[in-house]
This record gives structure tokens, C-alpha cells and sequence, in this order.
């Protein structure tokens, strides 16, 4: 049987084709807002009102003229009529403070007119009808104004942002129940090998467990991965199991079985089936990596070393999901960290590293992993980190150099210590 | 009626008071590893094996005697006698390689006694029962040496980590399906107020927003909040919600009605039914916070004034779920950020100030919420935000200082742009 050949192309070439080959099929769909927690928003939301909608009482107090307060104090107590209570938006205009009056608010409800600050309770002590003030306000004091808050028009929460508790809280208080969001794209992953299948017949549960780090890393980033099962080195078996697939996902990954050894069949099986839009690149790990387009969808050939998978999980997949499904939404977080060593680059390539992070003194540190065989091998190159560097060719990376870190996901900024 | 009286107490006593009130409760739960993602560890993982078990080839190739390839090129190659092929770790202890033997191996796959090195399929041509060596290779070249990842009973994953992608797979590599978590704590939340249920009445979804705001955050924190609804402001109604539900809570949490108001019910209910911690403290805002053991279990008075509620959540109920129900594991993200300008702090008090935190030239800026009324009025200064400042007495907090920031949330890590 003929070795299977690929093509390298340049990192940058790659990149492009990717991207290029697939137009954005993001799609929207309405959610509950108090269901939407995590979801990536899909429209821009803007206030229809003024936040607060009238002026309100910060403090439970009395609504006062501040004038009426003048040289009020302690000793010198300034006796007010009182003439109502405010408790709620719904005793909204129901008083009016008039020159030596005063109206009892509590803390979030609308003011009277005529009132233009607040007296707070502790300052304060009511006999009868009669409240007797014991210290001078300013105007405006302890009261929030109309529109303080949100004014009417205003762009309060822009398109590609996760939502968040505050942010549902401030939706709720806007009247707003229902928003559109990014659906999550599914990703159907097969895992391809003999070697898998018959450490599997040996009684090894998950010998596929590369392939369960990914779908763990594409459900942190908000996809919603299904994990298919592994396949044997079967070009027929390999075809048909991506074509009873395809129409079901969104995207699907085969991993493993993507470098030019004698047992890899997953290049060719697809090369059948569908167009290449490349296979192999510059990168390192990750060279093998490579993307079929099958019946109008990606189909990518992730590598089965773990540091060269995630390499092309981090560097292929992830762009690319982001421009399909999110239209374009930074999906991960990024932070700038000082390298406390030189990075042991390799020439000629795109270097994937990852790197451990530590706060110092005010600082982060990146300090990258570095394994006899560069980094592609092992799984503690990620236990022991939290996030990667990607360093390009005929750059070096030194000590004391300030590099961009992207972190694997958002979780990871628990572990910065 | 009489004003209900508070005590405030210094904000270190009620910290120490909190936390020394409940004696850790944590449960430890097994789940499947594949299923534990997010959780809290609950258990050291140590290793009971060698990873990898044996010497296994990086790459496809041929294992050789690097001794047998001195002076191999590709104008010059060494033929080796092929003696057979190792695809998996089926294969082990198959073969042996003699001098001027070579054998096959696929990545992964372990190599035969004898051999001490890779030649990677790329330098080499298989002929017959011959292989051209076109490249003289190292000892120890293209090799993982058993134990290189792992050794047996090194520590691998420590107690008090949140389970990540990356951790799942190296359990599974390791055999271990099952592990120890800690179990989610059930927060129940209860709104108070009459001037909520009006404004149920009156058509509006969700009155009790904030509720949701801690209710949502609490679930992202590893919490398993349940949102109760909304109970008036009488003192029987609440004494007899809370009694209902005590039993079916690990924590509770009364939102607003914690101040002095006159509409204010909710401290002196629960001292009829359990035991003050505290309440009230030089918090800024969250002055009115306070903790009573009813049963003995926690119930919060958390303030009904956003930023006062959302300074009691991080301030006092999460230390006190962290110790209870996580041995006190970290459960939030912290940076460290310079000011962008100076902190209005509140003399004599510990100042609770948002920021929203910006990357720029690899330095991470904060700058903290400035709003007329302290900050501890809107929503805005949440969403505008990414987590919060703790200043203490008697402290400044001037532009140019580098400060703690703890991040709302892991999610908030997305946002620091």
C-alpha cells in the first residue's frame, strides 16, 4: 500500500484557508434571560427607559425640602410637619412636600415633589405628626436622580459578551424577559485506531481519553460536543461512519491517525469524500493537523500525540468555531505574563507551548513547560499548566520577554496562584 | 412598634465570629471521573503507576541501536535487517533488537528490549525484509522513557482544585474512573418585602432581580442555589417561611429587609427563632448585613440594596461556604491590578469598591466604580465591572497602587479586555 503524502503549508496560509473556506453559520435563538447564564449574546441590548425612572430615596429617611434643614443639628433640632408616607413605587405621587413639610420614604422609593433631598432615619426622631431633622442636607442628598443609572437609548450590553448574574439582574430590571443568544454548535468527535480498540478489549474503560479532554475543552468553550466512539484503521469503516455522522453536527473531529505512519487512514478515507482544504503545517506540535470539507461542513484531522491535538484544538478548531457559530466572539481569556525563561522554540515553526502561571509582587510569570521532547508528548504539560504561548518562526522568546498567554478556558483563572 | 436595635461590630470580629460560628460541613461525594468537571476536588491523587509504563517511540519509526546508525546519511545510508513491527502496547516484549536489527513502531507504541532510539519513518526506506537508515540518531532519540510523565506515588492532582479537561484525561490514563468531590451546598433564597409583591401584582416578572443576581452568582461559585420566592414583611410569615425550609437548606439567604427601616422585619423575626451571630458591621456597603444559626444553620440577612447585597455575598457568605462546604478551598480568581485613579473610601470603614479591570502593554489596570452615592446603588457598577476591591480602615487607595482585585467569578476572566 502507497504511504499517504500531505502537503505542508505555511501557519499564516493555513489560517486563512480555514477561515476562508467556511462562512459564519451562526444561529440565534431566544432564551429566557434567568435561563441564559453562560450564553454568548447575540444582539446588542439597549435601555428603552431611564434607569432609575423617577428620582429615589438611597436611605430609608425623610423626603425634605433642603432648605427647610438649614443649621439643623443635634442640639438644634428643626421640628417638620409630617404629611405621608412613601413606600413603594406604587405611592408614587401621592404626596408633595411643601415648605416646612416632610414625607417619610423608605430606601428605593420614589420621592415627592417638592422634596429634593433626604434626611437618613438616624438623623431623625418622629413624634405625632411631626418629625423632628437634626442635621442640614444638601440638595440632592441620598437621593439617586432619574436616569442616574441607564439613560433611555443607551447601549447597556453589546453583542458577543457572556452573560453574566449582573447582567441578567440588569436585563430583569429593564422589563426584559427573552434575548437572543448563540445557539451552541455540535461537534461530533470520533476517536480512530486499532490500538485503541483493542486496549479497550483488554478492559482499559476509556482508552479514548484524548478525545474526552477535547469534548471537556469544547464544552467549557460553549460548544456541545458528542463523543462517538472510537473507530478502527478502516478506510471504509472511517468514510462511513464521517458520512452517517455529518448531517447530524455541525462540525465533527477525527482524532488521531492524521501522521504519515503505515496504520494512519483518516487522511486518505476522507480525501474520498471530500475536498482538502489542508493537511499539515508548520506548527509544532500540531503538524499533522488537517481540515476536510464534507458536504459543506469541517471535518478536522486532530493528531493523537495530546500535545499535538490540543495544539490544533487551540490554534484550528477554536478560530474556527468562533467565526462559524459566534460570529467571531473571543471565546477565550487572554493575559500578558513575563516569561521566567527562554522558550525553547522550534525554527522554522509556529512553537504551541504551554505555560504555568504564578502572581508575584503584583506580576504574573509564565513559566513554560519544558519536556525533553517539546512539550508534545505528555499529559502534565497541561495538568501543570493553565494556559498556552504560540511563538512564531525567527522570534525568539527569552526571559524577562512579556508574552500574550491565552488560557485553555476561563476555568483556569482559578488556578493562577 | 419599636425600631428594631442592631449592634454593628468591627468588620474582623464578624469575620472571625462567622466563621467560627459553624464547624466545616462538607460531604464528600463520589462521582464518575468523565462527569466531574467543575467540581472540587475532595481527595489528593496520587499515582499508583510509571507514566509511561515503558520506554515508548515518540514517532513512527524504527527502533534501532543508535551505536548501529553512527555515520548514517541520506547519501549514506546503514541497511538494518527489519525483524518485525510493533503497533501497540499489544505488541510489548514481541520482539527483540539485536545488532543490525531494526524493528517497526508506531508512536505510542513501546519499544523492543535492545533498542535505545527512534529513526523517524521520515529518514528511513523499507525494502524487502531490509530498512535504509538515512540519519544517525542519539541515544535515547525520539524515546519517552517509562516514568518520564509520572512517577509511581508522585502527587498528581492536590485536594481543593477544580476538576479541568485536562485533569479528567490524565485520571482516566491513570485507570481511575471514580473520584472524591465535594458535594454542591444548597443555598435557599427568599426575597422579603411588600413592595416587591406589589410590584408582582402589578405585572412585573421578576421583582425580586437581585435574588436572581445571587442566585446566579452562587451557581457559578459550585453552589446549587434555589430561588424560594418572594415573603412579606410579617414577622410570622417570615419566621414560619424560614422554619419550613431550614431543614431542606444547607445555608439561607434573606434578602433585603436588613436595615432599620420601619418596613423592616427580617432581623427581629429570626431573633425570635435562632441565635445573632452579628448584625450590622463597618462595611461599606453592607453595613446592615447579619447571620443568624437557626437550627443550627446559617441564614443571612443580606441588605436589599444591590451593592450592599452583592458586599454581604462576597464579604461574608462566601468565606463562610468556602470553609463549610469546601474546606476551604479558593473559590474565586484573583489579579493583581494598578489603580487608574484613587479610591473614595469610607473612613472607618472596610470600602467594598467594583473595578473594571483592562489589559494594556502586558499591565493589568483597574479602575474602580466612582458613583455619587458610594457605589452601592446600581446595577451598572456590576456590569461595567469585573470584580472588587477590599479597602480596610484607616487605608488609602491611590492611583498607581497595586491592589488585590478578586474577580466576581471565573467567567469575568473573558472579560478583562
Amino acid at each position: 500500500m502507497p504511504r499517504y503524502k500531505f502537503k505542508a503549508r505555511p501557519f499564516e496560509e493555513v489560517t486563512k484557508l480555514i477561515l476562508d473556506a467556511f462562512d459564519s453559520r451562526s444561529s440565534k435563538i431566544v432564551v429566557p434571560v434567568v435561563d441564559s447564564l453562560g450564553y454568548v449574546l447575540a444582539e446588542d441590548i439597549v435601555s428603552d427607559r431611564d434607569l432609575p425612572p423617577y428620582d429615589i430615596a438611597f436611605y430609608d429617611g425623610y423626603a425634605v425640602r433642603s432648605e427647610d434643614t438649614a443649621g439643623a443639628s443635634a442640639s438644634n433640632p428643626i421640628k417638620l410637619k409630617l404629611v405621608g408616607r412613601v413606600f413603594s413605587e406604587k405611592d408614587h405621587g401621592k404626596f408633595k412636600v411643601d415648605k416646612g413639610c416632610a414625607v417619610y420614604v423608605s430606601s428605593n422609593s420614589p420621592i415627592p415633589e417638592g422634596a429634593n433631598a433626604i434626611v437618613r432615619i438616624e438623623y431623625t426622631e418622629e413624634k405625632d405628626n411631626e418629625v423632628l431633622i437634626k442635621k442640614e442636607v444638601d440638595p440632592e442628598q441620598d437621593m439617586i436622580l432619574k436616569g442616574d443609572d441607564i439613560r433611555k437609548g443607551e447601549l447597556i450590553l453589546s453583542e458577543g459578551r457572556f452573560i453574566r448574574p449582573q447582567d441578567i439582574a440588569l436585563l430583569l430590571e429593564l422589563g426584559i424577559l427573552r434575548i437572543r443568544v448563540y445557539r451552541k454548535p455540535r461537534v461530533g468527535i470520533m476517536a480512530i485506531g486499532n490500538e485503541l480498540l483493542e486496549r479497550m478489549n483488554r478492559g482499559i474503560v476509556y482508552p479514548d481519553n484524548y478525545s474526552v479532554f477535547i469534548a471537556k475543552s469544547l464544552e467549557l468553550l460553549g460548544a456541545e460536543p458528542h463523543h462517538l466512539g472510537i473507530v478502527s484503521d478502516n478506510i471504509d469503516e472511517i468514510k462511513a461512519k464521517v458520512l452517517d455522522n455529518i448531517h447530524i453536527y455541525d462540525m465533527m473531529l477525527l482524532v488521531a491517525g492524521a501522521s504519515i505512519g503505515l496504520n494512519d487512514y483518516t487522511g486518505r478515507s476522507l480525501e474520498e469524500i471530500g475536498e482538502v482544504i489542508f493537511h499539515g503545517t508548520n506548527l509544532s506540535p500540531g503538524k499533522v493537523s488537517g481540515l476536510v470539507k464534507i458536504e459543506n461542513k469541517p471535518v478536522f484531522l486532530v493528531p493523537g500525540h495530546v500535545g499535538s491535538a490540543i495544539s490544533c484544538l487551540y490554534n484550528f478548531v477554536y478560530p474556527l468555531i468562533s467565526k462559524m457559530f459566534f460570529d467571531s466572539a473571543k471565546l477565550l481569556p487572554v493575559v500578558y505574563a513575563e516569561l521566567t525563561s527562554d522558550v525553547d522554540v522550534k525554527k522554522g515553526s509556529y512553537t504551541f507551548r504551554t505555560v504555568a502561571l504564578k502572581w508575584k509582587d503584583g506580576k504574573i510569570y509564565a513559566t513554560p513547560h519544558i519536556k525533553k521532547l517539546g512539550g508534545s508528548t505528555l499529559l502534565t504539560i497541561f495538568t501543570e499548566a493553565q494556559g498556552y504561548i504560540l511563538v512564531p518562526p525567527k522570534t525568539e522568546a527569552k526571559k524577562g520577554d512579556i508574552i500574550k498567554v491565552t488560557l485553555f478556558s476561563n476555568m483556569e483563572s482559578l488556578n493562577i496562584s
